[in-house]
């Protein structure tokens, strides 16, 4: 059963609400050494079937819904082929 | 600089309405092979200091914002130390 791991990422220029409230919280709370937070998304996918045909369908997946390509960029890799 | 990532996931058990949801979607469109979809949140953190310091800091970051103890687990690991 292959288990992916999909990352998505905002791109290069794009708001990171989540990042910036979360470093403001951060700074507020005394961390002081924090530079950056940035933040995504992790779905990790469980399918049936052969490996590569798993990774046609989580690229499409990708394509399809997870992402928007407007603003994300993606990125997966096969964890799991038990 | 030391970068790290944090991964913040749900404990076993815990209703996880983004992985549901994400999974259902997959499946009205038509993605018949997948079996199970999770949700986790992924922080990438740039910190000033030496690396030792940093990851008691991000250690201390978890347990006081990131992560809750209730329903949530954290890993994370030093990604760079330029």
């Amino acid at each position: 059963m292959p288990v992916f791991e999909v990352r998505i990422t905002l791109k290069e220029g794009i708001v990171d609400p989540e990042g910036e409230n979360t470093k403001k919280t951060l700074q507020l709370l005394g961390f002081d050494d924090l530079k950056q937070v940035s933040f995504s998304k992790l779905y990790t996918i469980s399918m049936e079937g052969s490996g590569e045909t798993a990774i046609r369908e989580v690229e499409e997946m990708c394509r399809r819904l997870l992402a928007n390509p407007a603003i994300h960029n993606y990125t997966y890799r096969l964890i799991d082929e038990q």
